[in-house]
């Protein structure tokens, strides 16, 4: 059974942090967006759910020089359906954050991240500190 | 055919302009960036492509917002296939616009974006004025 939810002025439905968490971690891919040298940039990634942050490998560039400036940043997923035109999407912003230390990057590479495009060595790992987390639903209309 | 495509340094397929506008104007649905109170915000929207801009319907709030002061923007779209560990992404970065004026807004109103989540009115459009537009690929393996 679906709980009721609240819904926003626009209709959608509201979803709860535990919900944003659980469907977080259900898809494989999602968004970083930081801003670099005055524009915006958004790069999808594969990602795991760490605690409540998502966290990512990267090679030296753009999303790594933000991490260790601690840049803002945010992180999204979505999945929808072109059949039904429903669909959710859930965002975490906060700041980008270089994980550096030993333990916690050994920690993470037996988490079983593996990028689907792995030409390239990404030693790297990239949390994104969220300070929020909100979802939105569109409710299906059957 | 496909034909050769040069790689970054991360192994991924440059995609031409091309290519980057056929794949933006292929799926119903992208995901604006902007920058609000500090933070970044990424939420999705069903959009078309006008030239080379991504536009799309907004009610009243943190998008219309930044259009109206013309914010930098970022406008992002992707598709991955789970099972091949394929897919692609095209990058728009620019700034964001309200459109007002009436000839346009007609012209928009007739292009027949009819957005999703539809429980209330989005009487605006935004325009993402695109100022570069990248895209990348991972490769198939096969």
């Amino acid at each position: 059974m679906e709980t009721e939810h609240p819904t926003d002025r626009a209709g959608l439905e509201i979803l709860t942090s535990e919900e944003c968490l659980r469907l977080l971690a259900s898809v494989p891919v999602g968004r970083v967006a930081v801003v670099v040298d005055g524009e915006i940039v958004v790069l999808p990634v594969n990602h795991v759910i760490d605690g409540p942050d998502p966290v990512f490998r990267t090679a030296r560039g753009s999303k790594l020089s933000a991490a260790e400036q601690q840049n803002i940043a945010a992180f999204e997923t979505d999945h929808y359906d072109e059949q039904t035109h429903t669909g959710w999407s859930v965002l975490v912003t906060g700041r980008a954050e270089a994980v550096y230390p030993e333990s916690e990057v050994e920690r993470l590479n037996r988490c079983g991240l593996h990028p689907w495009a792995s030409a390239t060595e990404r030693p790297f790992w990239v949390r994104i500190r969220a300070l929020s987390i909100t979802g939105r639903r569109i409710p299906g209309t059957g």
